[in-house]
Formats: structure tokens, sequence, C-alpha cells
């Protein structure tokens, strides 16, 4: 589709393609990946319930009941939408255990899938619907990043929550099916409600920067619905969207329409599912850690020295020699590089606790170094390279290197089996096991179910 | 105060100085300054709260019972302190009647009050510590806006809510008595949290801002109480608010920290209240046009051509030669200036309904222009100046200036009489008469109430 006779603002053409979306051009395969995210988002955010960053936002919003529309994951709690996709969404991210993808320059399932599965709940809507809404928001969202990255994520945007709210907004819009005219209203309120900084990175406000855009993404389709206004004008105008957060100069609105939906960004190959619970940037890294461990003969007393490389735009939030807390811990790429090392496995329960401060990682963090690698370009579209090298006193140098592993995608699938050993390793943090295995089936049917209650009722222990 | 030492993060130096805020320097005046703001702003919030954008988040979010523990003013509605923080702070600033202040570039009442109106009522607290909260979130958010403006404002973020966040917080989280790290990190959770960009003004986002603003900024404090976490280094980090919303080189933390609350902003020269309910960079002008219309003796068939002319700073966001909605005619210096010129008044009326398609308004709208005035400089300090100039059929140019004017402040105190003519103009939206005047008087002894609800329960029609 070609952009050079869009003469309408950037919000009403976005939401002439999002209400006229031709849900016909979502392939099987499409259907296949989007139902994939949400199966992994539903067992991250069972995992990240009972953490304290969702605890105490209960606590603070005061969810305590067990009267309301919608449902938080993994308890026996129900509330209104707001809050349920409010604390549903900061759980989904509270272990930086969902998806990620390279063009978003963040997490792109985390900021819909609740919010979706709130309102699917409330409104008894199907598992197709809930798919389409998702795939639709993909779109949206990730489109919107590629007209203000990476500049905007360079800049210390966390585009996972000031990007994401357009996913959000562009998913539960259509859920609703708000008319193209309220969908602008709803795009531009958002522009107004994006906010989360990459300084709150490896603190508990990570996590909220997702709940706050899912309800804020929310609460605008629900105004816009109400009859409330905006500028339309509010991404391209001189004080709006793309000139406050980016700046003259640093963005592109062409790229959000330029070959939209074609292929569908759900197909990315720039994406994935995460299969270690440690920030995205360091698990190239881990991986490369954990393959060299399982092919290499050495004990970890041989080990003289170790040096971890990566792309420089990953290194600027994981280089932490000496994380001080658990969540810390998870942004530290010299911790999750030097666990693979010593336990050759990365697991949820070493972000637990004192996990982080065990001796033979922490020997083994003592002798690392970290540094943005050399080989590769800043503007290179592979920014998900890492290199481990480990010196042996010997002083043989063995090393693993890979030039783009972002995550697990349609590119290099999940088996069934990691798929399982996952969920299940997430969803019993707050299931018993019997709702373990029966909402990991019905996920994987998800686009079978007539309702999504059919869903919402296993996720409650 | 020096700053010279100063070695803490902001945040931690800022939470310093407000949990040991020594409320013995609240001189009378400054109460006497702060009594009468906070009445002015629950007199337009009574007046706001008939309006389409705070009925329209009333239904969106849910607001409809009579149980909850703080009221929603002007209505019989109670609610979460939450949604009553955001929806009556949506309300005090949906006319645009609310005070101003120049170093803020923006509105510094409306963030705070309706938050620790709610809290207060909550949590049955005095008159006297309802000011003393006030003084000290004042103090906050001016002082941050000094370190971040004029850059902050020009650019498009709307301070009233991007800055009036912090003091928000401060002054919540003063009345919680949270401690210094929890009131430090309460800031730091605010970086991730401040939006609203100058887009949406002209629409019933701008007012959304401040509702978010205030809700933020309580969930903020209330995540802190809860034990949340933040970084504390969340201002001055290289990803963090100073760089993300200002950028390099834009900005100075040392302006919080001089001369900190010596004199209190609450008794700053440059702010004051509204007696006009259009934009406060238009009022100036509409000043000077009431005083050329009252002194000099012409029929508006002698006009010829009307100059307007604003200091640029307030010159973007109010050249609107042709307003289509209410909302859209406060935001216009040419609707303002003429309906000066043809009624001799402006009131809230001028601002509803058909009022601003009114003939004898659009004829000499059509007959005005608008510029930067030549002779104010862009880094004056004189940021309110405005003249008007009428060209009769005749020849004769009529003219009046003013140099800054920035509201009816201590310098230019508004009479008591004038004082009653507004707030019962706008409390009589909502409140029957009786309440009108129990309030207002309530509101004038402010600091000799014991408990809040004494005046809460007359804020009740």
């Amino acid at each position: 589709m070609s952009v050079a006779s869009r003469s309408d603002p950037v919000a009403v053409e976005l939401a002439r393609r999002i209400v006229s979306f031709e849900v016909d051009r979502i392939s099987e395969q499409a259907i296949e990946s989007s139902r994939l995210a949400i199966l992994d988002t539903v067992g991250v955010t069972l995992a990240g319930v009972n953490e304290a960053s969702v605890r105490k936002l209960m606590a603070a919003i005061g969810v305590s009941g067990e009267s309301g529309p919608a449902s938080i994951l993994g308890t026996r709690l129900r509330a209104t939408l707001l809050d349920a996709a409010m604390v549903n969404s900061t759980a989904s991210h509270a272990l930086d255990y969902d998806d990620f993808s390279q063009p978003m320059g963040g997490h792109q399932s985390v900021p819909l899938v609740c919010s979706l599965l709130a309102l699917a709940e409330q409104e008894a809507r199907s598992g197709l619907d809930l798919i389409r809404a998702y795939v639709i928001g993909i779109e949206t969202e990730i489109r919107v990043a590629r007209s203000v990255n990476f500049h905007h994520y360079d800049k210390g945007w966390h585009p996972t929550a000031t990007i994401g709210i357009f996913g959000t907004v562009a998913a539960c819009g259509y859920l609703l099916s708000l008319s193209q005219a309220q969908m602008a209203t709803a795009l531009a309120i958002a522009t107004s409600m994006a906010s989360g900084i990459k300084a709150n990175f490896g603190t508990m406000v990570k996590p909220l920067h997702v709940g706050q855009c899912a309800r804020n993404g929310l609460l605008a389709v629900l105004l816009a619905r109400e009859g409330f206004d905006a500028n339309t004008t509010a991404f391209e105008h001189k004080q709006g969207f793309f000139n406050v957060f980016n700046g003259t100069g640093n963005f592109n609105p062409d790229r959000i329409f330029e070959d939209w939906a074609d292929p569908l960004e759900v197909l990315g190959e720039q994406m994935g599912l995460k299969q270690f619970p440690s920030c995205g940037s360091a698990i190239p890294a881990v991986t490369m850690m954990l393959q060299l461990r399982k092919e290499e003969a050495f004990s970890l007393e041989d080990v003289q020295a170790i040096e971890i490389l990566l792309h420089k735009r990953r290194l600027v939030h994981t280089d932490d020699p000496d994380p001080g807390t658990p969540m810390a811990a998870k942004f530290s790429a010299q911790y999750a590089v030097c666990r693979a090392l010593v336990s050759q496995a990365v697991r949820i329960a070493d972000f637990e606790g004192d996990a982080f401060h065990d001796p033979e990682v922490r020997a083994m963090m003592a002798r690392s170094t970290t540094r943005a690698h050399p080989d590769m370009a800043d503007d290179s579209p592979n920014q998900f390279g890492a290199e481990v090298r480990v010196t042996l006193v010997n002083g043989t140098v063995l090393s693993r290197k890979v030039d783009n592993l972002p995550g697990r995608g349609i590119h290099y699938p999940m088996t069934p089996a990691e798929l399982w050993d996952k969920y299940s390793d997430c969803a019993q943090v707050s299931l018993p096991s019997a709702c373990v295995k029966a909402s990991f089936d019905r996920l994987l049917g998800l686009e079978k179910l007539r309702d999504i209650r059919e869903l919402t009722a296993l996720l409650r222990p």
C-alpha cells in the first residue's frame, strides 16, 4: 500500500487502517504465532502475580475483593476492567520473561494481552476475536515504533509503554468496534498518556510502566467511546507526539503506513519468545555461554577471565557488575551469563531471594568484563548479537558468537516440549497442577474458544 | 540555603527538604495566599463538574455510586481515593478558570488541591494540615519547574501535569507523613508517570492531563508507602527525567534548591488567580480590552481593525481565529478579546453552548489580527504582557498595553467582593445557594477547621 497520497492526519489514517483491517489476511501462520504469544504471556502473568511489585500495587489501588467484571489472573480476586488491566499487565512484565521485538525496542505482547483479556472476559467474546484484536494491536504498535525508533529507544523512553499504548488502543478499540472517528480520538488521547523512562529499569517501576500503559490505553478507548474529544493531529502537531517525544528530524511517519500489514508484524522475524527469565538483551550472551559450557570440557576452577561482548545498544542497561536486588540481577548481563556458566541453566528461581548472592556465581562475575562488540555496528539491523569469551588459566581462549538472536520466533520456534516446560514452570507459581495442564490445552486451541471465560475460569486457583 | 555541597541524588535531596520542611516558616501571609488559592480551586471545581469532559470520564471509569472514602465535589457521588482525585482534578481544570503561575508555565493549584482534599477527607485531617501540605506541594513543583522551564514548556510538554505531578507527590506524601526514603521513591516513581502534551490543548484531554497527574502522583505516594522501589537517581540519570524530557543542556537541577522556600513560592509575585474563564495567556489582552472599552467612547460600528499583540510564548496556543468548540474558544485570544470588546465582560456562559458563534463577536474577530509583540523579548521575565490596538473608521488608533499581568496575586489581590463574585458564580453551577454561602465562609476560615469533612459535607448538593 502506498502512502504517497496520504493527506489525513496520522491518527485518522491509522484509525482507518485499524477499523477496516481485513481479517482474511490473517493467515494460519499468523494465528499460530499470535496464539503462542498469548499463551506465553498468560504463562508469565501467572508467574508474575505473586511478585512484590504486583502485590504492592494491588494494596495501593485497593484490589482485594472477589466481585467485578474481570479476573486477576492466578488469584481468586476480581476487579474493575481498568484495575484488572493494570494489575494483570504489571504481573505480565513483573519477571521480564515475556516476548520482545527488535523493531519495537521492547516487549510487544504485554501492552495488549491483559487489557484485551479483561475486556474479552467482560464482553464474553471468542478466542478468535481476541486473536484478531491482538494481530491488529501488534501491527499498530510495531508500525508506530518503526516511525520513531531507535532514536526513541536510545533517548531513554521505554517503548513497551510509550509505544505499546497505541497497540493497546488499537486492540481494545477493535474489540469494542469503535468507529473510525472514535479510534482516531482514542489514539490522540493516548499521545497524552504515554509515559515511562528507562532510568527506572531494574526496579518495580519497569513492570508498572506496562500496567499504566494497559490501563491508560484501555481508558483512552473507553473515553473515546463516551464521546470524549482530542486533537487528531496530535502525532504530527508541532507540539505533538513526534516532536515532543523524539524531536525534529528524528522520526518518519510514513514508516507507519508503507507495507502496512504486508507482511503482518506478528510474522516479523525479529521478535520472539524468551526462553530465560533475564532481560532479553542478555539472552544472546546467555545462550552462547550455555552452548559453550555444554560443548567444551572445562571446570569452573579453570576459568581465569570472562569477556561478555554485546551490541552497544543492549549494553547500556545490562552492564551491572554488582546487582543489589533480584530485580537488578535480571538486568545484569554479568549475573545472567555467569549464572549460565555455573548452573548450566537460567531459571525463575535464579532471580528470587538471595540467589543473586550465590558465591560461585559472584566468583565468576568478579572475573568478568563487558564491552560493546567492536564488529557490531550501531546501525546494523542485527542488534541482538553477542559473544562470550572464556580464558582458561592455561591460556586457552574459548568463545561462542551469534550475530543476532532476538528470541525464539517463527525462524527458530520453541518446540512443544520447550513451550510446556516454560508455561508449566510459570503457571505452577499460582495455579494448581490440574489448572496448569487444562489452561495450557485451552490456550493451544484458543481460536476455537467460543467464550473466553472458558479460559479465564481456569486461570483461578 | 546553598546547594554547593549537594551530593545526594535530586530525588533524595528534594525528599529531605520536603519531609523536614519547617512549618514555622509558613507566615500568615503565606497561609492567606494558600487559603485563597484553595478556595478558588474548590470554586472552579464546583463549576467544572458538570462539564462534558468530567461526565464522560465518570462514565468511562465507572464512578456512579454513593459509597467510598472520598466525595466527588458538587455531586452526591463518592468514590475511591484515586478515582475521586482523578475526577475532581479533571473538574478543577475543566473550565481552565483556575490559578496559574509564570515560572510553572501552567496552573499550580489543580495538580494538588483535589488529591489533597480526597486524602484529607479519608484521613479526617485538619484545614491547617491541608494548607501546610499545599504550601510544600507548591514549593516543590515550582522549584522543579524552575529547573526545566521554559525549554520544557516551549517544547510542548504541559507543565501543569508533567511538573505538577511532583507537587502532588510532595503534598500528598507530606500529608501521609512518608519517610524521606519513601518520599524520594515516590518522586522517582512519578518521573515515569509524567505525561501530557500541548497538541491536545483546546480539547477535553487538557483537563484530563490534570486528572491523570493527580491520580498518578497520589498513586506514586501510595506505592511508596507500600514499599515499592524506584531509582532515586531518576531525575539526573542519563536516561532520566531531565535528559529524556528536556535534553542535555536544557535544565539546571541547582535551581530546585537555591533559595528553597526563601521566599516561599506561594508568595511568588508571578502567579495569580484568574478573573476570567479564558486561557490565562489571553487574560492580559482581555483586561486591556475591557479597560480600553470602559475608558474610551466609541461604538462597535466604529471599529475598523483590532490588533492583539501578545508575548510570543503566549501566542503559540492562543492564536485561533476560528474556534470550533466552546473549549477551543477558551484558547482563542481573538474570541476572548472580541468578547470583551462586545460584552464588556467575559463570563462562564460565554464559553458554553453556541455563545462562541455570537455574530457580533464574530464580526469583530473577522477584523482582528494577532502577532507576537515586537517589544517583548523571549527571555524577559515578564511573559504575560499584552497590547490591544483598536483602529476606528475615522483613523483614530486607541490602545492599551500592560507589561506583565500574571493574574490577580498578592501584588494585586482580588477584593473580597471579587472573590465572592467568582466563587458564587462558579459554585452555583452545582450547589444550592445555602451551600454556596456556607462553603465560602468555611473556606475563608480553612485553617481553623479541625476536620476537613466539615467542609466536604457542604460541597454536596
